[in-house]
């Protein structure tokens, strides 16, 4: 039997432990990586040491590198402190900033546990929201966003944020569901249109 | 707008070059490697430069870390050296290893771009070969399989094979087609069919 170099084997198994790779996926991107040759594997330990250096913001927990504690969305004196919108994912707080239409403000939670019990991280992070909103407006935000998935898991975690939030704010409201805009209504499944009509403006 | 840490920009860019990586997963990736902390980012950046000092056999290309020049396959004296099997991906070689039914060797090839122009890695790697059939063999292997995808694409490739290799091998021959083991009838397709029935045995 052939025998796989055991660094190679080591990346292989890292990689396979990020989410969405597979073992398959990860033996491909070694071998290229490998074949590749020794500057663009260099270029990418580089790279990825780099990360090392990325700040995450004290007030919503977004990554930057700016100077100071502050993220580019919370240093901005233009935008909406009293509005905030909970996300599980950075890259969904990026989706939303694309659409340049909203103007408030984020707290990143991380995603929710399927067991639906917060972690010590996701705790504190809540627990630094609360306090702020305390410190800075006296008790209450303008309005917190839920802006978790239109799924069962994401209506699921609407109802523990919530109960966690309970009070904290004037308004906690959700994203609104309905048809995806270009789609069509023909090809749109149950749910949606269920949603969509409730949802109808 | 938010604005990405650059560092990150260029590790998602860079990630995004890998093939069967799109942007999205890998701006997921990246996000999860720096919501994992410091620590893990710095292991996997370890084992990453621990891959440039894997080593390419002399006689087939395939990695290995063996003190000569050789890979496990090329130096065990027990295999058929008189039989070679051309392989595209070191993967595809792993998984024929896998079925411990093959006792020749190899000769690694790399992927053959879609022109079905060897690039000059290619020529150099199949002109090795041919020296090395004729200094050992007095000109001639024995058997030459092309383990090729049983796809149109592997087929036009093994025509290309088999023009380059004229008059260096008593065989030369392909991987059987067929139903696929475990497979049904019922269901296969028919070109599937068309090859179980010319491969019947």
């Amino acid at each position: 039997m052939i025998r796989i170099p055991q660094s190679l084997k080591a990346f292989i198994d890292e990689l396979s432990d990020l989410p969405s790779i597979g073992p398959r996926q990860a033996t491909r991107l070694a071998f290229h990586l490998v074949d590749k040759g020794k500057q663009s594997v260099a270029n990418l330990a580089d790279n990825l040491d780099k990360l090392k250096n990325i700040k995450v913001c004290a007030r919503c927990f977004f990554i930057h590198e700016n100077p100071g504690d502050l993220c580019d969305v919370c240093a901005d004196k233009e935008r909406n402190q009293k509005m905030i919108m909970i996300v599980e994912k950075e890259t969904d707080l990026i989706s939303i900033e694309q659409t340049k239409k909203y103007s408030g403000r984020y707290l990143v939670l991380g995603v929710i546990p399927k067991t639906g019990i917060l972690d010590d991280i996701q705790k504190l992070r809540l627990q630094s929201l609360k306090s702020f909103i305390q410190k800075e407006f006296g008790g209450q935000a303008e309005e917190i966003i839920l802006g978790f998935n239109p799924t069962s898991v994401g209506d699921w975690n609407a109802g523990i944020l919530r109960k966690e939030l309970d009070g904290f704010s004037k308004k906690i409201t959700r994203l609104g569901r309905g048809l995806p805009t270009g789609g069509e209504i023909e090809f749109a499944d149950d749910e949606t249109l269920e949603g969509a009509l409730e949802g109808r403006s």
